[in-house]
């Protein structure tokens, strides 16, 4: 979707050209593979549009803090890819499965410090700032991952605390991304608290609709399976505003289906979908993703820079919510 | 050893102090546990040493970036446990054991992050600085992991493949600290790479006497089983230099007690130790810490300041390699 954008390019063309040491070849191999699995580079675009809002000209000096928040974000999926068992990770194995666990706690320990290793080439005077916000959101994001596998272990998830959870675990790096390129473009601390709830008012509408497209998206253009999220149980926004609100048979038909093991899944997503739109779950998701995403537009409108500098975030934003996968 | 030293107090209470919040108690518990195993804070106590050595005053300015390198050091410990699946970690169950190893991987991670945030915490003319010596042990620490535990998969390791090792997974550490302390006291480059020096080397000679205190140490003293490495066919440097050197009978009975399972532990320990007297290597191992000890204290000798000021540092090295525990 973004893989022709001009700042995608930057960035990818930035590592691969990074040279590694040869040695220790299992440490580094399994850093390169990760970052050669092309994702969309959003979250460091972000960072040079974060920039290029506040009017910073020279991209040079923002092109590492991009890296770092790229590096930080892989770095989490190896990490994260581990605690969930996940044998895949965009179509290809995982490090932990193509490597082993070993392997993948430490190569991600160095990426995260490759990270730092990338923040710190950006201007001096800008560093305790960028280290700051940094700091927070990767303690946050950890904070979000440990949430989103206790929410597992326990039967009751609230919509407060899911919403949390995803504004933890996906939302704050979007929004410091932005944050730190505003930062690298001498915006002050107002101008930089609109733009970070710009994005993580974004990144949790991007999560709900997430949510949304597992059940109700075009499967061809989705690329996953569909009702993949109904069928491992996840507690997603859908699931968790239908217990909400259900009772009486539908309760125990709800009940039934988290349970059983020998539904056949076609049925049980059939099923699912069907206790959805009895309660009107579809609606909403509906319109809480449209009240984040107002949320982030009004945070973009009282942005003080021209409209015509805006253009280029509200042209992404629109892309991200109005996807069809 | 130094529990009582007045800057390991001075650690102690700020690590005592830090608030956490209540949840994830996954996340958090797990790093008040670490930190609560009390270790020698050695390593903090070298930044507040560095600093010192340069003439810095005000140890509060200092403390933030000692706190950085414990909690790297702790968040070490923890991803090494796994990795190594070691059950115990200064006679406590380690975090891996206590909790699981999701826990122990997620909570190693946020310690990290918290290390960088101690580190921002430092006086902002200092942090780029500061965040560049850090990054750059901290990537080494976790090449020598990784040599580590490759060396453990392959049949030999040549003397400076072992040196390099330690060097990496426990000296630079030393080092860096001593040089951070010596950046916050504003210490010019040359100084800088002095005081470096100096830890570094103290920590080669320290991890040499380690391993010839595991086979020759007393044992009440030394508090571990003495012959653990050997028991365990560990590639130490007394082993290294064992295989450098023998030949013979001698060769063949080295590699039968290396691939013997049925040997008594105590015939185990007794016979090798034949071996390593033999061909005289308690002697080289002991030769080779002075020549590293030596190295150390004739950088601290280069450093420009008063020898009444170098007085602090040089008892803790004294006390470090004079040890018999």
């Amino acid at each position: 979707m973004f893989e022709q954008h001009p700042y995608g390019k930057l960035i990818s063309e930035y590592i691969q050209n990074e040279k590694y040491p040869s040695q220790p070849a299992d440490l580094y191999n399994p850093i390169k593979y990760i970052l050669s699995l092309s994702g969309k580079r959003i979250r460091p675009m972000l960072v040079l549009m974060g920039a290029r809002l506040f009017g910073k000209e020279d991209l040079k000096e923002v092109v590492p803090a991009a890296i770092a928040i790229e590096y930080f974000h892989n770095f989490s999926l190896i990490h994260d890819d581990i605690m969930d068992r996940a044998p895949l990770r965009r179509g290809q194995a995982t490090v932990h499965q193509k490597w082993n666990d070993n392997v993948a706690i430490l190569s991600g320990d160095a990426l995260l410090v490759k990270a730092y290793q990338e923040l710190g080439k950006s201007p001096g005077d800008r560093i305790p700032s960028l280290l700051q916000v940094f700091n927070k959101i990767a303690l946050e994001v950890c904070e979000g991952q440990q949430l989103d596998m206790d929410f597992e272990k326990i039967d009751y998830v609230s919509e407060d605390e899911y919403l949390n959870m995803i504004r933890l675990k996906t939302s704050v790096l979007l929004g410091g991304a932005l944050q730190m390129g505003s930062i690298l473009a001498y915006a002050d601390e107002k101008q930089q608290q609109l733009i970070y709830d710009f994005g993580v008012n974004l990144g949790i509408a991007f999560q709900l609709q997430d949510d949304y497209l597992d059940v109700y998206g075009d499967p061809s253009a989705f690329g996953k399976q569909v009702g993949g999220d109904i069928l491992c149980n996840k507690k997603t926004y859908l699931r968790i505003k239908t217990e909400q609100l259900i009772f009486g048979e539908a309760k125990t038909e709800f009940d039934d289906l988290i349970a059983s093991d020998t539904i056949e899944d076609g049925e049980k997503v059939r099923r699912m979908k069907n206790l959805y739109a009895k309660f009107q779950v579809d609606r909403y998701a509906e319109d809480i993703k449209l009240r984040y995403t107002d949320l982030a537009y009004n945070k973009l409108e009282q942005i003080s820079v021209s409209e015509p500098q805006k253009a280029e975030l509200r042209k992404l934003a629109d892309t991200l919510m109005h996807r069809t996968r």
